[in-house]
């Protein structure tokens, strides 16, 4: 490794190492998985250093493992296979603004806060929030959602072409900047949600949306997760845009109590966000309160100001920290799955079942308006066994999915964690899947050992 | 041949032949390229009669090309190699209606208009409408789009998922029914505009959306295109969802107002539609008519009755023909292109200062919120000059849109007409789409002759 040090520094001077607390900063993430260190780190400033490192890295037949702020939840980060981690902070600039297109070119090392910081001024912003402070290029290769996707989709609906490096080093970019396109295959949404298996994100054009004249959110409680499902169903079946709404079970609503200093009643919430106009985020709000209340929601608590709603949403954005709280010094095996909307409060019943039988704490929070959920199952971080039935638990839990005609995961990608569930969800799609890996990135050095188990190929060796 | 069909008519029984006129029906489109029937026609009823079909077209190495409603514009089903056309018209049930999800499974030969009248009384439609009655199948493989693309997105943002009959004759789906999904690559996009290229659709699964609880049509005259696009921009940065806002340059109304018996002044116009309750309509329409005057917008004609709207937008659904009314007798070069939306107003004045110089009549008419637009070129069908003239305009047309940053399609396809302009478009980005073709149908039997040019290749023969 120490040649291979001499030569990316031959690329990057002195902004690649194979210092033990650099790599292993680069391994572990806010997963459940064991960390996976990689031999190298590099901190790339450029396409073309990019370019050349993917290069050098196919050349020595090295794994590449593109990095961006680390906060996925499925190892889909680590380094299994060892080789190169390209870590992409330092390619964080905003390239362009196009207001009148209502677009932006960025580095994918940008992170979403800091992207929507630089845009305050121009009356657009950039809304996918999956929580986490997540960089561009990461939630490009997750095919991130999170609380926004109701109202302005995910990932895959916002990102208008990118720049990637292929596995051969060869630049390509996979659109232009028109709104739509009807030009060949689309290249754009093969590498959003590719998690880096198909080459390295080095630029991505995001579509923007205006920044709403007016925002309010509010809170209702329920006496039972049907009721807030069926609450959901029917707001968005009125055609009402809500821009968030999310569930939070009982035992999350503890958890925030407890870490945000909130005083919610320990019952099933949801949380609604409205954009729009001052009239219409008055008139969408209205017409939710009205449905909540014929589903038996117990009244909409309004935060009225800007510091109120903040609070709310900040303690919804902390969930992972607020289910920490209910048990003190305990790690979390977090998973996601989701499922069509009318076998959601099925599946979340199931599964509240399943949960009390395992004798585990583990609070859920969903996405509600596309019928995908999370769970932080609270984990001794001494305890195997506990880790044991924490995953026998997750695997039920998946299978119920699938067998609701839903996905592994709705937003986490598959990562290390989900790979064998892939193959139940998808069949010989997922051959489909491996040959186009196959066509692409023949020498399997991109992201080994992510979506699916390398098989040897009769195209060239895997790592 | 004949043994061909005999092997075909194993499968389907008397649902194929080889007759001239069904050829003939095959090969024609309402594209301006030259017919190029197919050899053989077989209308399959069932996914497992087309996997037959094309594991028998694979064992024959014969080119296999899907057929929907005919209703492509760049020659996307035309069979330039022969062989067996898969004409999908008898697959048009509607499978499964899932009310509370609001999906819906249909076979790809079903029309779009076939489906909302089967959709009437869910409170639910499927909005994507290109003008003419195509078969959901081909809109899916052409990434087809069209008027209400600009609040309801592209058949890319509404196809849930798809049964696909790949190259090999296996049978795949590309998804579960979950809303979202961050499970593996997104096959179901990279179906979604493949053309046919890597497989036959056999099932699509459809989002939908509520049908509006009221609908506010209006047009409005400009003084020039500049003031018409700057209107545009303007409403969709202020967040109206404006359903509907189309461009018709004045030549387009001479010959709207001659085939629909309307009365418009021959200026440039916007068509608006609105959706939405009725305050939030009324609301959003306020919004445009005040931008519209800001911009030098004649005021707005309301359409508020039913039958108002239905005459205007019937109008403007048949632009085809009204086109075609400004010269009796003539054929029309029908091309698209689109750019992003701040260099629209400079694309068509240039555009329409190239089409004066040609001495050629061409209407326009855009989806002015999505930056694309479409000329018609009308030419007598004896003058190969015309048509030269046309295509050498074309050509320019194409060439300003990429030098915009534009698309040489943004909802036609790729198809016989725009294979050269796809690789000046995106470079070796093209070289990507080959390897998954290489991958997914590497004898080159799918559509072949589509999209790009076949080459060599070391995996197969290609026809």
């Amino acid at each position: 490794m120490e040649r291979v040090l001499a030569r990316l520094c031959d690329i990057v001077g002195a902004r690649a190492t194979g210092a033990a607390g650099v790599r292993a900063d680069h391994g572990r993430s806010e997963a459940y998985h064991a960390a996976r260190p990689p031999d190298l780190v590099v901190f790339p400033e450029t396409t073309q250093e990019v370019a050349a490192i993917v290069a050098l890295c196919r050349d020595l037949r090295l794994p590449l493992v593109p990095f961006g702020a680390g906060t996925s939840l499925e190892g889909n980060t680590a380094a299994p296979h060892g080789g190169v981690c390209l870590d992409m902070g330092r390619m964080d600039r905003v390239l362009a603004v196009n207001a009148e297109d209502m677009d932006v070119r960025v580095q994918p090392g940008i992170t979403r806060k800091q992207l929507n910081a630089q845009l305050r001024d121009t009356g657009l912003f950039f809304p996918i929030d999956p929580g986490a402070d997540a960089s561009i290029g990461g939630m490009t290769s997750t095919r991130a959602s999170g609380t926004m996707a109701v109202r302005y989709g995910t990932m895959k609906d916002n990102v208008l072409a990118l720049e990637v490096v292929l596995a051969d080093g060869r630049v390509i970019r996979t659109a232009r900047r028109a709104r739509k396109s009807a030009a060949g295959y689309d290249l754009t949404r093969l590498f959003v949600g590719a998690e880096g298996t198909l080459g390295v994100i080095t630029e991505v054009t995001l579509k923007l949306h205006p920044q709403p004249d007016a925002i309010s959110s509010a809170v209702c409680a329920f006496p039972d997760l049907k009721a807030a499902v069926d609450t959901a169903i029917a707001i968005i079946q009125s055609g009402v845009p809500v821009a968030r709404i999310e569930l939070l079970d009982a035992v999350m609503i503890q958890g925030i109590n407890l870490h945000a200093r909130l005083d919610l009643p320990e019952m099933p919430h949801l949380f609604f966000e409205f954009h729009g106009s001052r009239a219409y985020a008055a008139e969408q709000a209205e017409t939710a309160q009205a449905l909540a209340g014929e589903f038996g929601g117990l009244g909409f608590q309004w935060a009225t100001t800007t510091e109120e709603r903040s609070r709310l949403w900040h303690a919804r954005d902390n969930t992972l920290y607020a289910g920490l709280a209910l048990r003190p010094g305990a790690r979390a095996l977090i998973t996601d799955v989701c499922v069509p909307i009318s076998r959601l409060a099925e599946c979340l019943v199931a599964t509240a079942a399943d949960i009390a039988e395992t004798g585990l704490i583990a609070p859920v929070v969903g996405h509600v308006g596309d019928g995908n959920f999370h769970l932080l199952v609270l984990l001794d971080p001494e305890s195997p066994e506990e880790m044991a039935r924490a995953r026998a638990f997750n695997d039920r839990l998946v299978l119920r999915a699938l067998a609701l005609d839903g996905t592994c995961t709705g937003e986490h990608g598959i990562g290390l964690g989900k790979m064998d569930f892939l193959a139940l969800e998808l069949g010989e799609a997922v051959d489909v899947m491996r040959a186009v890996k196959g066509a692409l990135d023949p020498l399997g050095l991109m992201n080994p050992g992510k979506i699916f188990r390398p098989t040897p190929s009769s195209d060239g060796e895997q790592p």
